[in-house]
């Protein structure tokens, strides 16, 4: 037999994300499990806001137009808090998975008590304090954002330290918008290396600092996708800002990770849990 | 029987959070779970990065030492996609929800496919392009932060429009961080008014605006809480922008959503289906 040099048809399926809410945990959730298999194409259709039966009506009528267009049979992954509702799509044409059916009832017996029902609880705004304790976190980690301020350096949870793009904003947006965490940055810059120590506006916090460093050739091409052939992109620089950056810290006794290969959630997740901050919202 | 004017005593359950990866999935799923039952005082604690039977017996004694502390069973919401890691964690004294375990086999059956059991898949940086396109929208949307720079606006995916605090900023950092979409945000201030349309600048791009207004009294409280008793807070001014934003919209036929008792996803979320904008990641 002759090897091909054909990959074999791809197997393509069209994914559904049903919700009464928003359908980020369904998509959440679905796309954990879809991840968990290679050699299918996916095509993904969120439907959000299915708090009745007659929309979820409407769901049934175009899942099952996909499922007759011979794209094999959809799937469906939602999390639909209300009975009816969710009986109505269990009708379409489709692998329905809902993310609720399968475990409120064991959460029911365990704790002795019949869940509420309520829709849009996950992503809502029903929760005041906390929301507004994430808008707040953003507020500051916007103002506070590549050292453009040093005032209610108190309040930060955590302040991050590193070269310029080592992924310092990317991170404390994250942060602030995802876990509530008030989190500033600061760049260390080659007048920091010359005088040899963190900038001063920072020593009280030494407490708070946590350095992020980064692999010189990934430096060199995120700079230089921003500024290509600039002395700010140029390897020998990029290697020397990092060198210096990571003394520096060492000296200080601040520290740090390498981001290189890491996505913004497992640098968040790290630093979560070497610095001992508890997650503040949900 | 007299009623009582206390409330009946409070359950209290400690919830473990157990992930190969970051934790995130676990928490989101577990989190909309819990939030469906009230009367309940859930102590959270999140034990990522748990990739071998080694952690996992960690993990392990350490929920029995809760278990032991008497708060009640514990409840463990995991997701782990190897087998020997997982019947590990089974071992603990505790109510144990996988969110693998329960959804893989019904997906393998129909997709006529075995799952890799890949760790980190959800939360990794290993699919770079797609990674790298939130990067990027991030960095975009710092960039075009409350109408900080007028370049590049041809590669927005949405333009944001709204009077100072009716919610562009967090939408746009979520927007970029969470969905991939480019977004960038103008404020309507009242020399726009004055001149009764929309910034000059914003004007080839009427068909990517999208509006966010908001209660005249809820802008109050947010102006007031950063401003308090300056004419920008003050309750007359706030009512006279709202309506003003609102007309020039109109006007203009600007679509616009208001964002008083919306969360930032659920406001996400609407822009996203209203503009027909696709979700470039997940």
């Amino acid at each position: 037999m002759r090897s091909s040099i054909f990959s074999p048809m791809t197997q393509r399926r069209t994914v559904f994300f049903v919700s009464d809410g928003t359908g980020i945990t369904a998509q959440m959730l679905g796309h954990s499990l879809l991840t968990q298999f290679e050699g299918v194409s996916f095509n993904h259709v969120t439907l959000p806001f299915v708090d009745s039966t007659d929309k979820a009506q409407e769901c049934v009528a175009r899942i099952d137009a996909e499922a007759r267009a011979g794209n094999g049979q959809p799937i469906v992954f939602s999390t639909l808090v209300n009975n009816d509702v969710r009986d109505a799509i269990r009708q379409a044409n489709a692998l329905c998975l809902d993310f609720f059916e399968r475990f409120i009832d064991p959460l029911e017996a365990e704790l002795g008590l019949k869940s509420t029902h309520t829709i849009g609880r996950s992503h809502g705004a029903f929760d005041k304090p906390e929301y507004q304790r994430r808008i707040e976190a953003v507020n500051f980690a916007v103002a506070h954002d590549d050292g453009a301020s040093d005032r209610e350096l108190d309040d930060a949870d955590v302040i991050l330290v590193g070269v310029s793009r080592s992924g310092k904003t990317p991170t404390c947006l994250y942060l602030a918008l995802q876990l509530g965490v008030r989190a500033a940055n600061y760049p260390l810059i080659p007048e920091d290396f010359e005088r040899g120590h963190i900038p001063q506006v920072l020593r009280p916090y030494r407490a708070k600092l946590y350095g992020l460093t980064i692999a010189p050739d990934r430096l060199r091409e995120i700079r230089h996708s921003r500024r290509p052939h600039s002395k700010y992109a140029d390897p020998e620089n990029c290697r020397y800002e990092v060198e210096q950056a990571e003394a520096l810290m060492r000296r200080e006794g601040v520290r740090w990770l390498d981001s290189t290969a890491k996505s913004i959630e497992e640098i968040s997740t790290t630093i979560m849990r070497e610095m001992r901050i508890e997650r503040h919202v949900y």
